[in-house]
């Protein structure tokens, strides 16, 4: 939090990375180690509720990688300290034997300081964190883990979009993704008017884009598309009351409220998006927010199957 | 509140009444004093922020009281002790010279105990409380001061449908007016959870109730109106997120939304509502449930001036 009220993420995360042998990547940085694609080896630690882990949990799926690489859910709600495996039986991750994520934070770093956060990757052998550094946890799990995607996974990364793409999602994600935060977590009303205006520039802006694209690149689904739909789904359960990004629903914008239903329909969507745990999440973890932690009954939630109409947007 | 987390609202007030003459009221219980009807004898004490005063507030100019009843209105926040006449210049209500309404309550009752609430009906002479019993007021408004309605002011309280308006107002009061309170009040989650399915189940009856009806009470406005519009006017600026009232907002029941909209449209309604002073008011005076008193920008409130298409239900 800044002395002006404004939330800032601290976006420091374990810079490792998972390659092809344990080579240099075609992307991105290599600030921390390199660790070899190797199917069966790890696991990706995520929880329904976050949009961070959401978006593991749908790239895994959409490319195929459910017996390449394991997952294990959290609860939607943490203390302080760490996301914990109070889903499983016995309170225990049955691969990794962690009740608390924590553990596999500190069985490779004893003095891990920073926040335990999901999505994580964990080395299944050495039961450590390998990273939780989520825009490239989902990155390499398309350039890096092609031998075993399923034969018709989705290009998530065309290679001749890359460019207008990395700007499309840097703009999603510090204006939209980031943005609910930002409202919701000002602590000055000047901070927050500052926040709601910049998410609703851009979620206008958003609006008119795919007025005339079924998607954010255009006919097919992207990487992109995976990053903005995980804050969309909860757009109108917590950041439209919790976080008072409260201009109007996602309902109450015509075009997005069509995209958004149209991937949620789309397999590999919305069937992972558990609003129940998304709600326990916010509306529990942020006292700050909401002393009583009690959780709103609402918003009805069966708009999200009705039909969207966007296939009309398909050029082929 | 209650052991089980119920919020239970104080409804003990002070039960002087205001009559004809001093003169028993045909209506309703005396178990306080009786002061006689007097133009410019009292001075209305309300608040835009607040549903109760709100009633008041339009009783007063549909009836045409506004020459025989002057009105003050306090700011929308109030400390722990008292509403204030913070608007005023000098922070001072020009008539009364108070900068609380606690002192009005004080020059009456020097050790008054329970809330310093609006609306209050203070005698200007003696400067002291007369009465806060916010139901009795506007009742009392209609009926003992009829000597003094504008010609063609509205039948309010239609004696044939009086047992009916009594029934449907103690529903409205119980679940709606009442039960917006009670979802945003709960401390625990079961209380929360019960106070919410009452309340809708109440919005539904009404949603079905004013599908052929233009008014609650059929072809005419009557108090019964009144006393459900401020609690609709304040449901998706207040109640939806900050009190957790989100199954869905007011504009998405059609009926009821266009209800609300032909009421506000209605001359003595919608220009008494002060969207940023209802915000203000409760999110900045309910630091238990929003303890950063930000206060949210939305919902944008332009439709409220759109068309409603109730003119086709009326029978004459």
């Amino acid at each position: 939090m800044s002395d002006s009220g404004e939330f800032k993420r601290d976006a420091t995360y374990i810079p490792d990375r998972i390659t092809q042998d344990a080579r240099k990547p075609e992307h991105g940085p290599v600030e921390g180690d390199l660790w070899p694609v190797e199917p069966g080896r790890y696991r990706l630690v995520a929880a329904r509720a976050c949009p961070w882990a959401n978006r593991a949990i749908i790239v895994r799926g959409l490319l195929g990688l459910e017996d390449v690489i394991s997952m294990g859910l959290c609860g939607p709600t943490h203390d302080d300290r760490s996301w914990t495996f109070d889903l499983d039986p016995g309170g225990r991750d049955p691969v990794l034997g962690y009740e608390r994520l924590q553990q596999a934070y500190f069985q490779r770093f004893p003095d891990y300081e920073r926040g335990i956060t999901v999505p994580a990757v964990v080395d299944v052998r050495s039961r450590g964190v390998v990273t939780n550094d989520y825009p490239w946890i989902t990155h390499d799990l398309f350039h890096e883990w092609r031998d075993f995607h399923r034969p018709d996974a989705p290009n998530l990364w065309p290679d001749d979009l890359r460019e207008e793409m990395d700007e499309v999602m840097e703009r999603v994600y510090t204006e939209v993704n980031n943005g609910v935060y930002r409202c919701g977590f000002a602590s000055s009303q000047r901070a927050y008017d500052a926040a709601y205006d910049r998410l609703f520039t851009a979620l206008d802006w958003l609006e008119e884009r795919l007025a005339d694209r079924r998607y954010l690149m255009g006919d097919a689904i992207t990487e992109a598309d995976v990053r903005l739909f995980t804050t969309l789904a909860r757009f109108d359960a917590v950041y439209h009351g919790h976080f008072k990004c409260n201009r109007n629903k996602l309902t109450e914008m015509p075009v997005l409220w069509a995209y958004a239903r149209d991937l949620f329909q789309t397999p590999g969507f919305g069937d992972t998006i558990d609003f129940d745990q998304i709600k326990t999440h916010y509306y529990v973890v942020h006292t700050t927010i909401n002393p009583t932690q009690v959780v709103p009954k609402g918003p009805d939630p069966s708009g999200w199957l009705t039909p969207h109409g966007r296939e009309r947007l398909q050029r082929h």
